[in-house]
């Protein structure tokens, strides 16, 4: 199953020659199939389109592990069919569990089906624990490089722009999760996806900054002992370990040379310059609709920074406007149990959060900066520009 | 168990009230023996000094867990008496699986007994391997803090001082391992045992130096996904993980803070200027004898080293020497596969490196200083001294 590019996955299905296919758009799917069909590869039991068609395929009787890299609340019900079908999950989206982690991970439970996680933070802690007793953990802590604006003062932080925040230093991925890396929320929906994966609470979640992104993730263990995965920043490792699990099969990357990379640094992250973590944490605690509403608002407040329409720290402020206007809604769902809860929460939030943006937007154009809203953006010293 | 300190080891059984007790020499015993009757605290069901004391102690019927801390051939004759009674063994002494790894890890198989390796390095790799099957290891790496001399050159360091040596960087240890350390034949004593503990070949294991001592060692498995323990220095982790293994229990101590650590340095280790850690390297890959000669000529050239007989860097250039005499000796034993051949080798080496010792250091007395021998010795840029 693929989006919308027509071209690579048309090549994809002639190398792998899958039983059934499916593409996001009817009319991505009608071009896939006519290239095929020029190509002479057009034996399908299966084709079909939009959240049915991935639903389909990932529960083929055929399938017996689904790896779900495809974003947003389609993937969400096919991840949850999947499960009823007995399926192993091996999971890249992070939305599936920020969402509605809750209901996911019972449902995984009650049909004995695993969760393995490949985002490589997830991953790592998956390969630290192994086998591990849920008593022995004290702490999970996660990495993250600090992103692009590390270093920036909050000053330079509300002028930077959306080609500043798409020049990540160590991972090459998409636009959506690269901002998200910037502002630090990439690791916010990363603790709250550890939350469920891991069943801890939210006070045995840390974020150490570090910037080689070599240490992939932590777990300190209940007498301080520390548990680290290292390796190359390449996504195959992950993918590949969620593939072999439980055996491990041999990958032909170049090593992992420490001497090499010579020094790695850690720091604590800096909540001030990068609100989106602490936010993530407030609605991890807060559980129930909140973290739905903190997606949902970070996905809309980042598309809004990336057209420009609004600044970089303003996205902060239109996530926490909206947590606060979710807590003191009494008619949005208390619960994201279901996956109607979730996507009544979802609509709501993104729409809130939609009218917020052009609200911000608009006080922008008429001079007034978002950024200086968030009074409490602070900056560090050591100021790259 | 203890070697010759009355007063302390009289507090420490005030305080455990073992059953039985043993000292190092008979005199040492009446004393302690003397010492607690008067405390008021003398009813043991058994005494013992030497190594039969050892053994006694060892072989217990009340023991179910042996921690092997002592140094020598009498822990080595103890170690196999209480594999041989079916005790858990937690080994902190290195001899033991240099001189005899084969004979004691084929002994522990036949017997189905556990030996846990209390040394931090050994420890962090069992701590990383943790269920893992042998076929997933491509290479453990062991990490060495460089000790005193990392930074110094190859002209200051034959003229270092035992003084010198004897202030290392991260761990608080005794005489002999501390120059151990400083001339990285600590390192080759652990690559040797690692051999025997982990059971992988000499090209499995490499060595990285790493100044902080933060992370306690690694393991490379063979997707090239890195393992790694890391931890405050402090012998109390290592030493309650074998007593709880396979159970983790609390511990107070502060925990690792890997934002305040800030920064972790990796580099290779400069073989030019630490020769002792290519020797062991040679003493594994050859076996038989080799290693109990190595081992034994490293123990009377730090002796001779600490007594201000021989410089520093005749270290090596003993343990080379006696390292080739034993290969073209026809009538020292080929393999070390029983204790008596053991303890052969052992006599054998300690002989021929004493002499040895005595020449050095008599051409030293007479303006030819030892150290010059070894003309391989260079030094780096980046000179402390």
């Amino acid at each position: 199953a693929a989006g919308t590019n027509v071209t690579r996955f048309a090549q994809q299905v002639e190398r792998y020659r899958p039983r059934a296919i499916a593409m996001a758009s009817t009319s991505a799917l009608e071009q896939a199939e006519r290239t095929l069909r020029t190509a002479g590869h057009a034996a399908f039991d299966q084709v079909g389109s939009g959240a049915g068609g991935l639903t389909a395929v990932a529960t083929h009787p055929d399938v017996d592990l689904v790896l779900c890299a495809s974003a947003g609340t389609a993937a969400l019900e096919a991840v949850l069919a999947a499960i009823e079908a007995g399926k192993t999950i091996a999971l890249a989206n992070k939305e599936v569990l920020v969402m509605a982690g809750r209901l996911v991970m019972e449902a995984a439970r009650l049909r004995g089906v695993s969760i393995l996680p490949v985002d490589s933070e997830h991953n790592a802690i998956h390969q630290c624990l192994h086998g591990r007793q849920p008593d022995e953990i004290r702490r999970l802590i996660l990495t993250a490089s600090g992103g692009p604006f590390r270093d920036w003062t909050g000053g330079a932080l509300e002028r930077a722009t959306p080609q500043d925040a798409l020049d990540h230093p160590t991972w090459n991925m998409g636009r959506k999760i690269t901002v998200d890396s910037a502002t630090l929320m990439n690791k916010g929906l990363e603790v709250i996806e550890a939350r469920w994966l891991f069943d801890v609470g939210p006070e045995q979640i840390a974020v150490v900054v570090h910037p080689q992104s070599v240490v992939h993730s932590l777990v300190e263990l209940r007498d301080g002992s520390v548990i680290a995965q290292l390796g190359i920043t390449d996504m195959r490792l992950p993918i590949q370990y969620a593939f072999s699990y439980p055996d491990r099969w041999d990958m032909e990357l170049p090593a992992l040379d420490l001497a090499r990379c010579g020094r790695l640094d850690f720091d604590t992250p800096d909540l001030a310059r990068f609100p989106c973590l602490e936010l993530a944490f407030r609605a991890l605690r807060a559980g129930g609709a909140l973290p739905v509403v903190l997606n949902a608002a970070n996905e809309v407040a980042v598309e809004a920074f990336l057209a420009g329409r609004i600044g970089f720290t303003a996205i902060p402020t239109v996530i926490e406007q909206a947590l606060s206007a979710a807590e003191s809604d009494r008619d949005l769902p208390r619960e994201a149990d279901t996956l109607a809860a979730v996507r009544d929460i979802d609509a709501w939030a993104r729409r809130f959060s939609g009218d917020l943006a052009g609200e911000v937007e608009s006080k922008q154009l008429h001079g007034s900066p978002a950024g200086r809203e968030n009074s409490d953006v602070r900056g560090k010293t050591s100021a790259k520009r």
